[in-house]
């Protein structure tokens, strides 16, 4: 049977070319067969049938090729079936634990307020820390974090504290710095397609939280991860932050398909920041549980012991009061009193 | 005090103005005002400044009286606190009662195929029934409806197995045959803007589930369930059914704000359409959940007795073993035997 | 050769499926062929293959019975490759001829604006006058029109300055009153979809202009124009009116790409409103250069005679000033003291 | 007169806390005031009114604390009034200058390659050459470039055929290999935020060509000018390459919009990449008219001696004839024959 030949030369040929580092796509060789095979149309249709049906065989074939290399693909569920569980210190992320809960300011503005908010999650039973040294601003003239005294205070306050520390990284050249202060490399929604950047995360062993670009498809998203997953980092974290629509009421989107399907396509950990993604104080409730119903493995918020003075994102961080209401409406509130590996009801 | 003087005449002129109808904003007024004013211009700062301040203040006097008049939109909450509850027959929707499922194929393709998805439902518990005797359809030459026919099978099937009959409504000509037939008219997506359908719908007494436009920003979804209930109809149904995004991997993106704003917002029922909102049957259950979770009051799911063979919507009509998978994974399964008036547990 | 019988064969069930008007996809034939060639597969590669790549020619089948019929489609210029030339009383729009030059206050408010538009614009060479009698309106206590006499008022004004009167049609219901005073009628971009009445419309004879969709894709636009001409109406005019994007600088953005693939795609004249496009004043020369450059057949542009105290739009209206700049800036300057007939320069 | 006291002192507090580095807005002084003012309140309207109009005067003097700023953004218009004209070699960029065309392949494959196609341009008259030796790929296993060895061979034929070369940077710890063999250093979309790198480059004083984001808005986009002109480089192109939309017919949506904004805002050249933009070869000339219609200072087109072999965009370049064909359509052909210094006739 003609069509078997093909595809078993295409598997083979697939995989010389994937060894070779090449495109599979060979257009010459496609324009010489094609060529071939009109010659030898005798009817009853126009070789421009004969082409157009030659030409969905050989993509059939290309598919067949990518299929089997989509196999290959470190992020892919056919690859690894077993959730990936990422620990934090001692805080498992994914899989059948419970639903981890990150809260920090959005900055790290000084020792008094970081060690106020960590000092106060702390006493609610939260065990990692978020909070930005580095941070990217669209306009150069905005406040840009405290750089490295701020990785230093961070560090402190989660040592006092018993807390993870995540922090997001902005360039290579500070990944030494990152290595000795952070615990989770965190890489912003503007840096999700800074591949170098990417590369050099890839070759430490610090677990990443890697959000999702502001526009970026799902797809898109997962070949990020898969750029650390090539690299042998295994400990990844997905977040989804919200995406940009056309909507005036709300910052950004958040898009709950996109948590399901990271859950069903890769077997990665996939959080929510819900901060970013309404940017509304009174979205933070019911986008955490539709974050969680969709199979979020955690969730992340922003809280500020006096938002209206913050140095950024003073809108959306919440106070501590807030902070408390949160916790007692989502449920987080017994959760993160109770004993760790127990499943999240939800 | 000056400012409070001129708020109080920007009122009183407000209040005329909304009575004789006409737009607030008098530029010529304000023309002649920041001339006065810039002629008593006697410093320290710039004309130019001045002219901004006061232009700032004629905004905020303009606010003011929008704000007042956001008190008369008959589906804002600061006018109308309470929930609404839409009652279809005997089933109420909103409120503290337990979320309702609709259910039933895109298209009324025949009497068979009908009453088979109405007797299927009807026997798990469903109360409202889904299916479309009109359709919108892209290409002129696709299949668009069996029409009045379609009426009339979808009406037997309803009362032969004690179910509500929902069904689309694309032209206020087609209004006496709706009145007739259906007990809630549906308002698709692509006539969310479809003002003088949206008058004439308004001023029948029928339940209306208005969808929420492809594109639509949420101020724009609310704004057309205003012409509804302006014209004297209260039983409005708000229904989320995902909105156009990059993404590839679905065909729209459920977005669960909206669904928390329309709630904040609005005292109006909201539903979720979670058969178009991802286009794929693998996502039916997460977005149910996410849905739920995020407020909804009700959620709508296509399903059709064979959909490779459906007219319409192939790819993403269940058939009745998924319809139960999804009964059982959703937690509806329990829900549905339950007496009503019960508050769903999610 | 088994290909090509399979192809004869589709071919001629897909003529007969197109006569009987049903979907030419049926899936049960084909679940049954794929039974019939797994059974008869004897290696080299596994079922699952066998049935992908068939199920790639199946669809490269269909394909081939779906571009046969795109032939088909009264818009594509593989059907008519002629540009069609739309006359508007005697002034032809489309093929070799001129761009034509749209202009007119967003809303009919009084016979005095009326006039007085009209009689500017024509004094400057402009043969076709816009103007709203019945408004799409976000929000339904906003000024809707002044309906029946906004158009008397405005046919009454054409006929005195030899203008022909464009002007936007919202329901079918209201046809004879548009068939009377109008010579050519808008579709708005919320209607874009509005099937029924594109059906209603597309049963006269008069020129219709009709504006893309506020988020509809060029395939959305050019299906909605096939339900025009599918009904008999020839005199169809395409207007780019700019897409929703994020950008906050703009109202809408101009998409020269879909004017190029207009012209391209399908016979039919195409317009720019540039207006709409930007929302902006100062965009209306750069947007008008680009829309032409990319081959549009006209522009579409509002002007009013005091834009301060309009009822709509009245941001974007220009008054009589600036638009003299703008003819002069644009070239239409010269081009519309011209005779007819002669190709625009651009 | 208090409002002018009330603006006298935010001008010379908000001058303090530019020279300080801190924000603008302190919320605790507001709040402090709002207090005071509420207490002194004597009706008749109240205390709710009363502090929304003061909020509104609090946020028109924060306006024009940041008017004041806009004035020293290094991008506007309002700082620098004329055209900066970017002298790459000695061919000038922007201003009244001809508008200049850059050819060249997307990736530099091969010396063989890389020669040819320099040779062809430069017999064409073109005088920038682009090509890319580090390529920023969305699969981690896609073909990423040749590297250092890419930028040797782009520079050698630079200098064998006359022309300057334009290429992607993607890692700040690159820039050493790119200042010695570059000539232009070009910013993707994908690192238009990536912040370190602006400032990196912005270092330096060679000329950059920053493209616009996937979907940034054009603030976004000049705002990321501006990390680069406030770090000392002058030299800065922007270049509009398409924008990500709903439409399935292109790749990307060319924003004319955006070219004619970001002249009118800023006074640096734009660049409009007709390639990426709709990622169609018969959309080019088109796309090319309509940019340069709106007010591009130049463009970027792909060109490849056999795209159908390329190792990336294969879809989307052009090959030597139809370069051919796009300079004659275009009228590229006539004005790169002509001295330099004229101005282009569009």
């Amino acid at each position: 049977m003609l069509l078997s030949e093909r595809a078993r030369l295409a598997e083979a040929i697939g995989e010389i070319q994937t060894q070779l580092g090449l495109s599979h796509y060979d257009p010459l060789r496609e324009i010489q067969m094609l060529e071939i095979l009109t010659a030898a149309n005798r009817g009853p249709f126009s070789n421009a049938t004969i082409k157009s049906l030659f030409k969905t065989i050989f993509q059939a074939s290309m598919q067949l090729e990518q299929e089997a290399d989509k196999v290959h693909y470190l992020t892919s569920r056919q690859v690894h079936r077993a959730d990936t569980v990422v620990m934090v210190g001692d805080i498992p992320i994914g899989g059948k634990h419970a639903p981890v809960l990150v809260a920090g300011p959005c900055s790290i503005e000084s020792r008094e307020q970081t060690e106020a908010t960590a000092m106060f999650i702390a006493s609610r039973g939260v065990k990692l820390f978020r909070g930005g040294a580095y941070k990217p601003r669209t306009d150069p003239y905005s406040f840009q974090g405290l750089g490295e005294d701020g990785l230093k205070i961070g560090r402190t306050a989660c040592d006092k504290f018993g807390l993870q520390f995540i922090t997001e990284i902005m360039d290579p050249r500070d990944l030494p710095l990152f290595v000795e202060y952070a615990d989770v490399l965190q890489i912003g929604a503007r840096n999700m397609q800074n591949f170098t950047m990417l590369r050099a995360v890839g070759r430490t062993t610090k677990p990443v939280l890697l959000k999702r670009g502001l526009a970026a498809t799902i797809e898109e998203w997962v070949m990020a991860a898969e750029y650390l997953l090539s690299e042998g980092n295994q400990s990844v974290i997905l977040c989804e932050r919200g995406i940009r629509t056309f909507e005036r009421y709300t910052r950004n989107t958040l898009d709950v398909s996109a948590v399901a399907l990271a859950k069903l396509e890769t077997h990665l950990p996939v959080m929510v920041d819900v901060t970013h993604s309404g940017g509304r104080p009174d979205l933070l409730v019911p986008l955490t549980k539709a974050g969680l119903a969709s199979g979020a493995d955690g969730i992340m918020i922003e809280v500020h012991p006096n938002p209206a003075i913050a140095l950024s994102d003073n809108k959306q961080q919440i106070d501590f009061e807030a902070f408390d209401h949160f916790l007692a409406e989502t449920g987080y509130h017994k959760k993160l009193s109770e004993k760790r590996h127990e499943v999240y009801g939800f």
